[in-house]
């Protein structure tokens, strides 16, 4: 007999009265009674929540198998609802090392859905089960040292290309064309395809403000020429290395979280060593904790830790 | 057969003799045995709580549904409560990203008010429901480089107009006036509506003391200017970017707490980035955890956590 | 049927034989069967413990209203009895915000009086109901950089003051006693009342030794300088701080702690900001965790907290 | 009767349809039903995860023997079939203090494989006996200053060997040997014998990023120069303390792991205090946390923590 | 009924089969199954481990009082049984404030037994009854910096003493026995009993390595020096404090561990405040936390525990 005030099964309640947080068949992202709350919607760009979460297996075995098929398959049907939401994407990976267990990565314009994702995505094992070991809250942005129209005219006249000419007018076209590419890559990202891109990287960043060694302190042009030998080494690792810098100053504790796919971890390590020798990271980046996952589908993931 | 000693509800009692922390109808901010104790009022202005709390979703899971609508029902009612103390504003918003899950900023004048406010807050679902995971305390102050009359004269005089003239005493008196607002904005705040200003960040600071780059052994005058130039930037967000600086030397681990209200996150990361550029910041500043928060009516929060 | 080797009550056991800690009959806080122990006593002064807990509303929750109301009586009998010890004081106090609930401030000479009388607060409510979150352990000492008879004396001949007058020996005479009370004031301080002190605050803090900034290679004189600059802010605070400073360098992780009385924050914060400007903060000071409390009567602290 | 969703066994369920994590006879590192992920293999060397584990004793205590019994014969089971796995090697150690108190370090190529190996480890003993309190995640590689076929010619030609003479190129062929199997050491270690090297240290390092001591701001010569420095210093330890670096920069928190295996205490503090001299360590690193642990086979370490 | 894989007894079973960890007649601290597992002896000196542990009160209040009499008197004799190892010194303490409840100072020989004593001991009172809340290890050591035979002949020529004549050769040999006696106190020290010396202090220390404040960048002769001011300090205090240097280089977090012992908590604060002016500590030590602990028999510990 239960005893008063308290459900009869430990973790979730099942039944018609104790349907809670996993019930499957309800699994509506945007169906919350809240629903009267207007989107938080940036400017431009996306925002951008990593989620890490350790998986607290001795509560999870403590379930029936049925019961924990249940909750599975509730998080993989969440994970397909909240991928399905418009200019969404959600990357599952399991952490290597156990500084975590499974992990997720969540790009979505509106800052109500990232909230109400996050807070879902917690929760769709059952109340207990993940545990947030770290997270990050950013947003993406467009970088703010790209090269100007009138920066490429000098580069043009100087290569000795006549401004009246029409190839000076294509090329300056082209110019914009590329720079609008660039710029929607970082702002609206494609995240790349977990088979061909498994390796991901994130760590969080910030520029440092010490007396001999303050970025914040350098003249504009000077930070922009730092930036732009810093993007070059970045440029070698093409086809090797996706990096997608997002604005965290204001919204968490460092700067910038940075996020890098690749094919293997020598990638990885190859880029973050090299850089390590640029001015912009060697005098003036201060770094957090790193994390690397295996991207996979969440079926494998769940697979994966054994859920 | 309950134990010995023991309550037969895991987490509170029922009942006539077992009616502990959430008994709704008992709620009274002031009926604790203690109103004895005299108020502990500050000199000018309003101490400030900040409140960040975890919810125990797998401790919330476990009580039966009409137990949670009753717990549910007196955080309601305790919000409203203590939002109709004088002089008090509560603010509950979601906190984005799993660092913490619900928060409340509380402002009221007495001491007393806001202990018996935070302890009741922190249990106002049950024992064991919500777990501070941080907090910081303050009080709403006065700049203290703020233009002086002598100031305004001087520059009222530098623009050609003579301290005969009415006009003259016109300004002066509109100065006053705008500098009385000011002061009571910052002292006496009245924190904007919810729903036009949804987005909240909070986040500590202090200034440092360091070798070459001590802001406590700069002359007085140069911190004025300093700050002015700060304040000038934060000005170019005005109707943006709400901002509200409390003091907490001696009373937290820092010596402010800033809190600002927007529109998107885009402005809030905007003016905290712009202003990282500022001596100020670059100078100056050490900061601590910063939080993001999403401000909603108690009902919307409690439908968000799934409460 | 309890279990074998488990005791029928979850935290503590009642009856003949299950009589644990909490029996309120049995306190007697020198009856521990260690009384063969000899006191540990300073050559000066008395040892400090600052206590900091929080109260798990769970566990406590989970008793029986009887049981409570027990263990309640128990805590508030071992404060007076402890505070019944010869040249003992025990200070309770709320905490304010949740960075604890509950907090005592002990002076007592006897080393093992002191942690006696720490573990059994800590335990006073049951095991497991009171967790500490902090503590300092520190000692009161007197001031290194008290005016000596010498620098008096010149000081009397620098106003005018004949040495051979009968007014500066009586002169000389007020200094001793002077400083034979101040050196008692802060050897043996009588802590003020509750009533009139309400607000108390506590902060370690160390010296920096810092290749630029280092106090402990300057020589006396100027550090006896610098401290007397120090001094005198504090003596502007007459009346509406009071202040203890004790030594805790060898005994906790940084060199003293702070403690501080006053009727509102605002005299707190306008004493730490205040002095944050003085040489010995702004230039030598590094500063831990800052705690602020209400001072109240243990019956008061018990209803604040809904014991 | 157990409760609705509920397993019956506390902490994993038996039998048919309860079958957890630690069914013995179904181990097999390579059947997650992920077998279907490719795998993750660095462009040379291998992966290397550092485990260090607490035995939950008070949860493993409430086990029946027989249940112990099963779950340690399942750990054993699962160390031999991790150890059997092409190019990999499962060294357990217990570790001394209780930071920890059991720990493994793996060596293995494929990413995939260094995931779940460390995840069926963690889970090993039963869901909640293993809490992980500390890992690392590197990979061997190559030193990036190793000696040039260039400067070996040029020390032959100035320790006047002809570089047409036959000596010349065999001392060059040597070299080369020599140098293939220097970095085949680094690069696909064989870790020694426990028997003979029982006593196991790792700690991560970084290099600094000051402003005056700035690893990364040397130049590649200077680099090279001052490693070689450290490197002798590590050979007059040769047959006393064997070493292996590995990367971890963007892999895990700080940009190196060291290993070190030595017959006794002894040796380890002596490198490791005597390098605390060489430039490299007194003006270049930063050290992490440093683990000390014995090595011994699983069965012995079972013992030991009396699993 | 017990559930199936699933003890009786909550913690630890009894009984024939279900004997665990606390069962007092089987106490040998040389019976594990390992003994095939050869010692791991230092070249010189002992192993140290300095254990804190937290009493889970909790946990220890809900055994009967039969099964704590039990577990208690299996704590007393292991720490006999470990005190009668050859070579051994196992010393008991209260920590004063509850940074932490009960520690150990155990040196002994081997590793393999200073791992399997404190292994043992935090398991004694049960499963989860000592939580391990800090630990050092580290290991005696000779100093480096002691008086060559040459320098103290340089002293006797220097005073005048002919080195042909019978006395200068007669110094030289009391010299020898002296440097021994001091020596043999480090390298294989007596603890004082704790009667005498009640009063017990640790804490790690590291020596600064900073671009100004660089002790492994100084000469020998400076590093010797300077100790050799540092020492002389100690010696007032002859008699008043016993001070134990262990390295810890290697082997732990910080390059050495300081105990000391002394009659009052006055003694303790007095030498390592003045110490703090000296350079070796203002200019080059970084110190970690700090315990006291009062020393006294484990009957007595348990009852100031209350166990």
């Amino acid at each position: 007999m239960p005893l008063p005030g308290v459900n009869a099964g430990r973790l979730v309640g099942q039944g018609e009265e104790g349907c809670q947080n996993p019930c499957p068949d309800q699994i509506n992202i945007m169906s919350e009674s809240t629903t009267g709350l207007p989107a938080i919607l940036p400017a431009e760009g996306l925002h951008v929540v990593h989620l890490f979460y350790r998986v607290e297996q001795e509560s999870w075995q403590y379930l029936e198998p049925a019961e924990r098929r249940k909750r599975r398959d509730h998080l993989e049907k969440l994970v397909k609802q909240i991928q399905s939401q418009p200019d969404t994407q959600l990357l599952p990976y399991s952490v290597v090392s156990p500084k975590a267990d499974m992990g997720f990565m969540l790009l979505t314009p509106d800052l109500q859905v990232a909230d109400r994702s996050s807070k879902m995505l917690g929760e769709a094992l059952g109340a207990g089960i993940l545990t947030p070991v770290f997270s990050w809250l950013s947003m993406t942005e467009r970088s703010e040292y790209m090269t100007s129209e009138a920066e490429y005219s000098a580069e043009l006249k100087a290569e000795g290309i006549d401004p009246a000419a029409p190839e000076f007018a294509t090329k300056i076209a082209e110019f914009h064309d590329r720079m609008e590419k660039y710029m929607r890559r970082r702002v609206y990202p494609e995240l790349p395809e977990a088979q061909e891109w498994p390796v991901f990287c994130f760590y969080p960043m910030s520029k440092r403000r010490m007396h001999q060694l303050n970025w914040y302190a350098l003249p504009f042009e000077d930070r922009k020429r730092l930036m732009g030998g810093h993007a070059k080494i970045g440029r070698t690792y093409a086809g090797r290395v996706l990096q997608l810098i997002t604005g965290s100053t204001g919204l968490d504790d460092m700067e910038w979280g940075v996020t890098l796919f690749a094919k293997t971890t020598t990638e990885i390590k190859a880029i973050v060593y090299e850089m390590r020798f640029d001015v912009v990271s060697s005098h003036y980046a201060e770094f957090g904790e790193f994390f690397i996952g295996i991207r996979m589908g969440i079926t494998d993931l769940c697979n994966r830790l054994n859920l």
